[in-house]
């Protein structure tokens, strides 16, 4: 049921309205985003980072020139594991007019097979208690909910 | 009751070989560690990677001269939350010798503050869902477990 023509690939500075859209299209991304013509600048700030990072890859789903879907992979070097590679998925987001139709699982697929190819030993993520769908989103890919995961405000 | 003349640092090199002790000497840890003489060229090869890389930041707490407890702190550039600078929190360990006398609470506070220090909004961490006493360690900190934490293991 997944529509053909999904491209995957590293997102660029010229998706980046799009990016924000698909995060502010939600109940807490809402309230956290500005999706704004122009955007403010410390989304372009925070995406020349990501860009220049060779750890990170922002990564999009594009379907007939349009941007669809979102994922942050990030790769985290750590001691423990004998200094083992752990991958990190973070603000993942598809098109709410695109949900259901597998889009989510295939860009998730392709991310871990670019984790794996990476020497990753693990892929890591944490999603809100409340999300339920997503949870069983996530152990239908094979991930296990062993962790708590805990948050503390700075601001 | 936290022992006086505890200092801490940013890790060298000439410190991993106690960070991989202080890793391995838990049930989880020695599982997955090799706390050999000399180390597995694994660790040293992901300490380079560490310590060149301005996003992360592995923290000690020295006593005596000892290095006694560790802390992985890491930035997460992200295009959420308005661009926003993420912290997070890894592999967190205090010498069983030293435990219960606050040394890792002041490790964390230390942390923090780096964390406040750079502008990050946020720092997240996850903790195995069976480590109880953990978990009210990090609720006394002002964390909030909001989140469950997924792993899948891609080996």
């Amino acid at each position: 049921m997944t529509p053909e023509n999904i491209l995957f690939r590293l997102a660029t500075q010229a998706d980046l309205s799009a990016i924000v859209r698909l995060l502010a299209d939600d109940d807490l991304g809402s309230q956290r985003e500005r999706y704004e013509n122009p955007l403010p600048a410390s989304y372009s700030s925070a995406f020349e980072q990501i860009e220049s990072d060779p750890n990170h890859e922002l990564i999009v789903a594009e379907h007939n020139g349009e941007v669809i879907g979102t994922l942050h992979l990030m790769f985290l070097p750590s001691i423990s594991f004998q200094g083992g590679l752990r991958a990190q998925v973070e603000s993942v987001r598809v098109d709410k007019r695109f949900q259901s139709q597998g889009i989510g699982s295939e860009m998730m697929k392709w991310s871990l097979e670019r984790a794996k190819q990476r020497g990753a030993y693990l892929v890591q993520l944490t999603t809100h208690k409340t999300r339920v769908d997503a949870q069983r989103f996530y152990e239908r890919l094979g991930f296990a909910g062993s962790h708590l995961g805990m948050k503390l405000s700075l601001k």
